[in-house]
């Protein structure tokens, strides 16, 4: 029997995002039973830096010109990992090539790039292609487990989400304005950066749409050197200052759609924090509690044992019934970052062979779009409660 | 030299902060070096249980009349351990009577009240009489010493607070409608219970004011079995039901005077965190991070190591320069819960010594009575930011 | 009905025994139901030194004659807590008159001293009369609460005990030669101070007895500064140095009776560990652990749950079932070292009102000094193993 | 300028440890700064499963005749990932045909043929072939920054060594008979397998040998059921039973070189513990603990510090600085288990580049197959104290 006609990867992006799903889609395959794929092209803006970037992670070739990319019959997928101003245009671009997509979170800066963007999915799934939005958190296997508990019913109904995620990269004011500060290339701050994906979490595991929010968002430090070379986060700055159009926090209170209510924070300045996104979940039956800088495990204290032996266990997420853990190593070795992205390209590629759409959808993407949009829009006004558009469109 | 007449303490309460604050008077002089306290009478309403409460808690004489017993010319200090309705009326009157107050918190159920018992407190000050109000968690020696590295600057810039407490007592729906439920006698229910020990904390370990708040109140069971017996916290429910009066969890986004953002939750809904007092504050220097579930333990970062050595280090509070923890036991033996309230007695002992007004002030105890009324007024109005009055009354 | 005539006590020692078994007289009865107990002499050395200890620790006497004390009809209990070379004599000698015995740990320093003191016991039992040795840790809840899991064989059979007992507050080699690093004074140094306690909790837990060691005894520094002042562990050192008699550290490897295999170390250089009493306990259906510097968690693993499931859990060992906690707070509300005292206390005086002789008897005491003398046996002939009798003395 | 020729490797061995490396061979290149490096063969025994193997781990081709691809002009590398019987000869006839080789833990079998293997890597190094043991442990960041700090005198005089290894995947009496449990295949049990990792690590971390050891091993289950299929570490169990003929647990007490004392043990009996490789070091300036289920955190206490705010500081060891984390991620953002492969890889293919002979070596090794031996010896002998030869061979 003749190998199949391998899929081919264009990724666009050769920054940080860029690199991590570059040693997913050279990983995945190799440890979970996939079809084959090929890295065909890489993409990016600077001729030398791309093809340096196609060598160091693994492209056959590599490219400046993503829309000729796109277009080329032998491409399969794309992958989107630029900044999020250019989401929306690469993605309808590539859906309407008929390829399929994955895009970086958010889903785009705005919501009208959102809607448009997953408009054109649902519309390219019709014909079979397949999209969805990289919040690789929910392919930590200690999350995925906690939302198999909760969906099981474990939690009982579910009340209270506190969620956060807390880092301390730029609580230096003299560190410099990099492009995630600048509202017209990030969309926002904290809040889309990091909130996004607590916010996605949050959703992910209570099974439940966040309603209505009331937030506030701050900027400690209002201006900063202008950045000169950037490497990954991080850059050097220069005697001319500029003004920060971000927030650095976003503080959430929430309702959802059973009956919950939540607390979510995203911060840049919790010093000590280095990547943080802690959750916890509060039921009438039991609670998980989750915090990435221990990825590996999850709290879960279960309420229908005796109180005189309840507590909340340690759950070392590596049994081979967890969630992507079998296919790695055995019980008791750990994963790390760069596994979830590896989880993601498994889901995106089964999707494909499988017609399934995958999970978060582009509508997923776009809901989020909508609450970070209802928290500028809430933050705006005094902490306003502010609706959720809850359409046609983002439902999953 | 004779030995100095005793201080003759007279303790209203029975319940829960009853035995606790007896178990203080009996063992703060033996521990710490305090002149002599008498325990000389304990007031509770039923005369048998009161006789009861005098025998197993160690008090000469029980009363039913506190009326009379703070008149009597042999009290000079009256420790109130009463529902919050009963605390106005009662320090008005043993601090006319030129008694020394010691008052449970919240100090009282409504702003006005908390007025009265401040202007009563300052009257009498003049006159060298000194009022202090119980926030026992302040005494925890692991939060007096957080205070103290912030007050020297350790945390630079006070940027964050992220304060939770919570339980899980009321998370049964079916557990019996005792009077903390009741906004009638209990003021408020989460929210004035346990949310106001993390919001003195905030502004006790920053030494900054609340200043505006953004808030949610949340019940989320409505209606409960009547109570029949109450034992502790607890009690049995009868078949009738009544209507819960007060919040099952406050939310709370605050601003404070130093220029801090503070999320703050309170609820009696967290399955599986029985008393769980969480306060972590990021500054441009350093953080430190607590849990009382933990209490003998600080988290502190200090930002000023190089990265590569930096982390939060868990400082065991029990070295002999540690607040308090000198006149226990050598390094490594912890304290409990009820260690705080010997400290609260040492304290107040000691300033009617000297003549230095104990803290936290009635002062500061209006403060957060007016912090809880801001919540709810916030609450009621859909979130609205609401200022927090800090007249000269506030001041501590 | 009349009050019945109060216990009456004798305490011998005013240092940190005396202290922290003062502070368990005054509070046992105010906090447990507890027949009525006078503390009534407290002996020692110095007269001045004794009278204050009275007055600070709450005594209604003092004495320097502590057999002038024990021979008083009106003394019904003597609590020994003086230095080990003296136990047996003041234990053989209240025996002798009738009263009832607690005696600070180790029992004695040598097996031959223990051997009278068990024989004392078992004479004075005969006349309802009753005696225990004073391992505290017994008394923590988590460790009470262990023994009640293994016993009900939640761990199934056991197979691994992991012991350590590490403080540090000797690793300084200026630390003075206090009367804890004499062996004529001591018996041993870290062996039997703190490793005691650790031999017991391994035997308490499982149930099962040591049958064998193979342990190493080890000095890292042989000579320290005179001692000039003693406060609690402390003090400071003089010009003059002496010989250290006594091990800084000892490892041993030990069988069980059941079939268990333990690893167990004592040590006061482990830098950074204050007072870390750390328990493992390994069986096939479980397994506990423990840190005393986390005195009121419990972890318990329940390997009976699905392995997906399965994982440490921390249970905070403050509900009302579990062992002494009822007593207390609320849950939630943790207890700190000086309740073990209390909790012994409780249990001495409940033995007494019942004539059930309590536990540790002295003839476990007596074992434990067997243990003692088998690691030291066994250091000194290159780590032999070395059996511990087991005669009928030893069994409790 | 012309691309370098890339090294090609052959790898032996496709289970566990053969998935692994490759994993680390795909990745390593990708990176961090390498040569180009290409995986050319892979060899098993069965035709189909290499096949298999080399199309899922991503070779390019397979082999069932190791002996023919070592000879091959084309290889560079030989990569030995077999049980330990077959070490010795391949790594023999790998050197001698002039391949780099590096070889799993433990390097062999018996001290005999590790002498062999140190004698033909002497040999080799003299003609620029390089050669290394695989401990795998040495190379997870925190570990080696914990010997950063150590070497660096950050610890000061190093005292003790608590090292233990606990897994419990045969703690059930009818998990099958594996090849891991048959002496003849294996060396030994737990010993061999887990123990050489924590004798390494002891070592390596304290830059002390180990010099004498006083040890027990013990078998708690000594009859278990054939096995039938394995798959990973597992498999299942026939109707027939075989004698388990190595340890299930060591327990070690060792004395080291620089003064220390070591307590090590290994197990895989101890439930509930997954694949927790703990070790704590005590020096008189500081101590550092780690435990392998949260390996990207190393706790250091410095105790330079002040006592009143010293403590355990828990290093999350991500930030660029720390060994091999610079590569990887942003700080926050943790590794897993074969993130240590990969660093394997990366200071072998540089220290073929570099032409220094990589660490640890064939020699340390053997160095370590001694102390198996010893250990050995000595739990024959009653747990007599053994010394572990320290020639020449054993110096790195």
């Amino acid at each position: 029997m003749s190998r199949p006609r391998p899929l081919r990867v264009a990724l666009i992006g050769t920054g940080f995002m860029g690199a991590a799903h570059s040693h997913a889609w050279r990983t995945a395959p190799h440890v979970f039973d996939l079809p084959p794929v090929d890295r065909s092209v890489i993409c990016g803006r600077d001729p030398q830096r791309t093809r340096e970037a196609a060598a160091k992670f693994g492209w056959l070739e590599s490219s400046v010109d993503w829309r000729e990319v796109v277009a080329r019959d032998d491409i399969d997928i794309v992958d989107i990992c630029t900044v999020g101003e250019t989401h929306a245009e690469m993605a309808e671009v590539a859906l309407a090539a008929g390829k399929h997509v994955i895009c970086e979170k958010p889903l785009a800066n705005t919501v009208e790039e959102a809607q448009r963007m997953t408009r054109a999915a649902q519309r390219a799934q019709a014909r079979g292609v397949v999209s969805m939005v990289a919040f690789n958190y929910r392919r930590v296997p200690a999350l995925a487990y906690a939302r198999e508990l909760i969906s099981q019913g474990r939690l009982g109904e579910v009340r209270h989400v506190r969620a956060q995620y807390l880092q301390d990269w730029i609580a230096d004011p003299d560190f410099p304005l990099v492009w995630r500060l600048q509202k017209d290339k990030a969309g926002s701050g904290a809040l889309g950066d990091i909130g996004a994906h607590v916010i996605d979490a949050a959703e992910y595991l209570t099974g439940q749409r966040i309603e209505r929010v009331s937030a506030m968002l701050h900027t400690f430090v209002s201006e900063r050197p202008l950045a000169e070379n950037m490497v990954g986060l991080s850059g050097t700055g220069g005697a001319d200052r500029g003004e920060v159009t971000v927030d650095d926090a976003a503080l959430i209170h929430a309702t959802l759609s059973g009956g919950a209510i939540a607390a979510i924070e995203a911060t840049r300045f919790a010093t000590g924090r280095k990547n943080s996104v802690r959750i916890e979940i509060n039921g009438s039956r039991g609670s998980v509690a989750f915090d990435f800088e221990s990825m590996n495990e999850l709290l879960f204290h279960d309420a229908d044992l005796a109180d005189i032996e309840g507590g909340f266990r340690r759950i070392y997420v590596t049994e081979p019934d967890h969630p992507y853990a079998g296919a790695w190593w055995p019980p008791g070795h750990g994963l790390g970052y760069d596994h979830t992205f590896v989880h993601e390209v498994v889901d995106f590629v089964r999707a494909i062979g499988s017609g399934t759409p995958p999970t978060p959808s582009f509508a997923e993407g776009l809901h989020v779009q909508r609450v970070l949009e209802a928290v500028e829009a809430s933050a705006r006004t005094g902490s306003t409660w502010t609706a959720i558009d809850q359409d046609e469109e983002g439902r999953s």
